[in-house]
């Protein structure tokens, strides 16, 4: 796992995402076409349910079949998300048309916000947001 | 930033979670106390509302007052959490106790489950699901 100076005592501590899905075969294949994400787990259980881990530039974040009876709910079942993804790039324009051919809806453009950063914001065929962006040069 | 040998060509590529909550000042109080977490970034809005990066270990989340106008929902508004944060510590039975402590609530404790995890798992004050847990040594 990737590791940073930044807190050196407890260096091995990492968190990730698990992101609720219906039809989590159908969305880790979205993510692998829409942001090129790497399988670096997979399990798959009797009911064909599965849960894996994807890794996307040095970030990992993992994806489940939903099930509502353990409190794993997917955005479709709540109707909308109480988390979005934040991906930062070095190309969010190139990054955010990607993901719109791979089947995402674009709900924010690719802009530059006035605070600093240029970013657009997808919905993901799962209903997972992702705001795709970058920090632009300080205006000094 | 992060970095990992994994895709040398989007090195620069993160990905992190932004929860979604109601009264973000206290929950990013909350974080600190029950993981440690350290602020690297806040923005306050007129109306009091904040934005602000944390890290945890070699991790970086975001905390976000929600704000259903902009279909950035909490767990207390959806009524549920379509992602669950997966976090991996050396020792997940004194993280768990800490979180607790913090005010979390314990959903299932931390035991050694048949997949080759330690693994418990807390429900935040402000709605967020956490797994804590480590992956135990092959049993071969």
């Amino acid at each position: 796992m990737a590791e940073s100076s930044r807190d050196p005592g407890e260096k091995k501590t990492t968190v990730s995402a698990l992101l609720g899905v219906r039809n989590g075969v159908r969305a880790i294949d979205f993510y692998k076409a829409a942001f090129g994400a790497v399988e670096l787990f997979r399990t798959t259980g009797e009911d064909g349910s599965v849960v894996a881990q994807l890794s996307v530039g040095s970030s990992d974040f993992w994806v489940a079949d939903e099930a509502p009876e353990h409190q794993n709910f997917s955005p479709a079942t709540l109707g909308g998300s109480t988390v979005r993804m934040v991906m930062v790039v070095d190309d969010p324009d190139a990054v955010f048309d990607r993901a719109v051919a791979a089947g995402a809806s674009g709900l924010w453009p690719v802009v530059d916000q006035p605070y600093g950063w240029r970013i657009g914001r997808i919905v993901d065929p799962y209903g997972h947001h992702w705001e795709i962006g970058k920090p632009l040069p300080h205006a000094s």
